[in-house]
């Protein structure tokens, strides 16, 4: 029997603290001179009591040693139990959602997905949106934490990979994730700070440039209107860009240019390898555009930037109906949309290093198929790959393909077409925010869809956030008998 | 450098045996008083001439024994070569095909694919007809003797798994194809008589039926009618359904049947998962059609057992329009086409053995991510499965998927739809046939695509049958270095 105190005590302590930030959109809506304020005391007094008695109630098994299996209870307990909580104002106030819906806005935040069931978003109360843009902004401080201290140690997904790159502090996954954490929130501030000094440059409201900050740096993709980038000036599409793209690139680095070694982020192939299939991307696209749709160079270039970026990093934000550019860049961002950006970032999807490494692999198969006496082992970052971390990444990437399609398959059982199967599939699972065709494209919304389809939708969120494996492993027999 | 005189060496001589068997249709339509027969004889003069011509020039370097990279280079040359002769039929005159089109034609021939850019089959000259069903019997019976004797040799895709099962000559691997072939044909010609009989017990006109048992036993798919089996009685969709799960199974099995062994069949677990798929398959489109399109269980049941045939095993035959029961189905279908038969049989796609060894695969994984101090390794029919197996099918599986996109998006780059290009993709690195959508859906033709599009789906096809690492590692450097 597992004991599931040490998980409680965390989980309890997270919910306690989310509850405790429901105050800063109580303050808006206070400001504002909003009746919704109500809504957020009595959901940041649910909450905060309810996280305080669990953890209470967990505290005597705490040891600030897990063990395995504590640790993958806890990673996904914490991102199924949050989202509950992170729900509670949308439910009991303001839009006035159904539980379904609540929760899939809850999901879509906290895993940095932007999906959005809500039509009406400019005349939304203020404390809405900005509890919309912290779910997203905690999401992705979240997932950095996790993907740098949990997965590594869970080996999950090839992760193990990185397990060097991290602080030793001799087996202690809490502290350790405390130490790394301290630091990672300092620089998550700072570029969202940043960004927001940038965005109010650029000619955005304070209270629209303070959203977009954070959902900009969290990869999410919320928006406080319904148009999304749409409704700001062209110039707020590169500020946006420019956000996105850095906030898709290895926290770690910045730790390390903040240490004095600038040079760190130039010399990881996974950041070259990202930007250079971006620049790939924007070159395709612009030339498209210029040639099929006769569009102006700077206008191309502008779109083309912010919207391939968007897709690719799995924000999710939309400036404009990219399906009406033509057949080619639908294609286009659908399948970029299963690339990611980099481990250790606050993106989703398949990431960069995944690609590099089974590409290596296929690579040394080539050499060894017609040179079977050859030795081949494939290489990244100029050190040897282990087997276990090629199985565990060709692990992830089955599954990722695997899930896909049963996800496309569930969601046509519920009556959406097919289109909208497999790009709700694609997107859910890859975290990006919006799909293909006329109901959740990035014109339209995921409002309309059957209650059934927003669950499995929701259900993917949580597992393509956690690298799939994270969440497969509880679903084993073997997991639970120890 | 690479002698190349063997490989135009067997090359030439299949090129010559092809066009002798030209001298058939010339026969048929010489019986059936049709002008057309002329074309026959102009191919196969050419044709012979040709290919004896290119092997009495090469005989100098036979040795009876050929090198990797020779094994290779005749491995996909034969495929690329074959297609040019047996297209000159098309080309020269009946349907006066233009050379894109009758390369197509010939290419979806003898890769078993059944993709048609013909429209107006019903009013063809018989020779045209009888000549695209024996492209897809050679495809079908070449492709056997090439996944057991000559990729395991070639290690391509996990097939060297398969290497044991066959027959040991010595390494010199053309006596041994001579030897497997034999036993092969004497089955599949037996194979294909018996389905050519009951098409006829069950109301096919012979020539119907001896037109379709070539492409049933071969899993291809072409048709004498534009209607494909909607022309036919409802009887001899069940025959071809058995003749096609048949065909799906591995040969090596029938041979064992012949010497004794009947029981090896039913131990083999490629052939109970196939088996197991495809009853999962039909009971959830057979339930869908009873609740969702309140058909009759009768009916329903016929037409999901030949449907579901057809594209899980990547034959091709259409009954109906099965985009007209709904999204469900047309997603099933969709994504069942990308799982295929058991290998060692004419089935294309990923195959059965490999989805086997990925989900053994998985599981050692998750066994092992949450018990880090055990030893997991993945096992099939009980044997311990070597890394090199494994990231070969890994590597199989990932050029796949990524083919796909890449083809997808070049598809869409010369106009196509998203489903166009998406399925067009799927159904031709898969070999299976249909299509999704308006355009080459199963009510439709790939007659309307431009000239690049099609010039892309012939070089998919040829990549998609031969398990794609054949063709891939020509375009290594490091192959022609030797």
């Amino acid at each position: 029997m597992i004991d599931l105190r040490p998980v409680g005590y965390v989980i309890g302590l997270l919910v306690a603290v989310l509850g405790s930030t429901m105050l800063i959109p109580l303050a808006v809506d206070l400001w504002t001179g909003n009746d919704n304020w109500f809504v957020f005391l009595e959901g940041a007094i649910l909450t905060v009591l309810t996280g305080a008695l669990l953890a209470m109630s967990s505290v005597s098994g705490m040891s600030g040693r897990l063990t395995l299996q504590q640790t993958f209870l806890m990673t996904t307990g914490v991102w199924l139990v949050l989202p509950i909580f992170g729900a509670l104002p949308f439910y009991i106030g303001g839009p006035e959602m159904r539980a379904v819906d609540a929760f899939f806005e809850a999901m879509s935040g906290l895993t940095t997905t932007g999906s959005t069931v809500i039509v009406g978003l400019d005349d939304m109360q203020p404390g809405v949106l900005v509890w919309r843009s912290m779910l997203q902004w905690f999401g992705g401080v979240g997932i950095i934490v996790v993907a740098m201290v949990f997965l590594p140690e869970l080996r999950v997904g090839g992760m193990q990979i990185f397990r060097s790159e991290s602080f030793d502090t001799g087996g202690k996954v809490l502290p350790r994730a405390a130490q790394i954490a301290a630091r990672i929130i300092v620089i998550y501030v700072g570029l969202t700070a940043v960004c927001h000094v940038c965005y109010v440059l650029v000619g955005m409201s304070p209270f629209d440039a303070f959203n977009h900050a954070m959902t900009t740096v969290a990869t999410g993709g919320f928006s406080t209107t319904d148009a999304s980038f749409g409704a700001f000036p062209g110039a707020a599409e590169i500020v946006a860009t420019v956000f996105m793209i850095l906030a898709s690139l290895p926290f770690v680095r910045y730790v390390q240019i903040l240490a004095g070694q600038p040079g760190a982020i130039l010399h990881d192939s996974q950041v070259r390898a990202f930007l250079v299939t971006f620049v790939i991307i924007v070159v395709m696209l612009v030339a498209f555009n210029l040639v099929a749709n006769g569009a102006s160079f700077g206008i191309a270039l502008r779109q083309v930037l912010f919207n391939g970026a968007s897709i690719l990093t799995g924000t999710g934000y939309a400036s404009t109906d990219y399906q009406l550019w033509g057949a080619f860049p639908v294609t286009v961002f659908f399948l970029i949309g299963l690339i990611g950006g980099c481990a250790g970032s606050t993106c989703c999807s398949i990431k960069v290093f995944r690609f590099q490494l089974l590409f290596a692999s296929v690579r040394a198969q080539l050499q060894r198929i017609h040179s079977p006496h050859g030795v081949f082992t494939p290489h990244y970052e100029g050190r040897r790959v282990s087997d276990d971390v090629l199985s565990s990444v060709m692990a992830f990437f089955l599954m990722f393909v695997v899930s896909l399609g049963v996800l496309a398959v569930a969601l046509s059982m519920t009556g959406l077409d097919f289109v909208t199967s497999i790009s709700g599939a694609a997107t859910a699972l890859a975290n990006i925010g919006p799909g293909l065709g006329d109901t959740i494209g990035p014109a339209g919304s995921f409002a309309p869809l059957n209650d059934t389809a927003k669950w499995l939708l929701s259900a993917a969120m949580l597992i393509g956030r956690l690298e799939l494996l994270a969440v497969y492993a509880l679903l084993t027999v073997s997991f639970w008998r120890g």
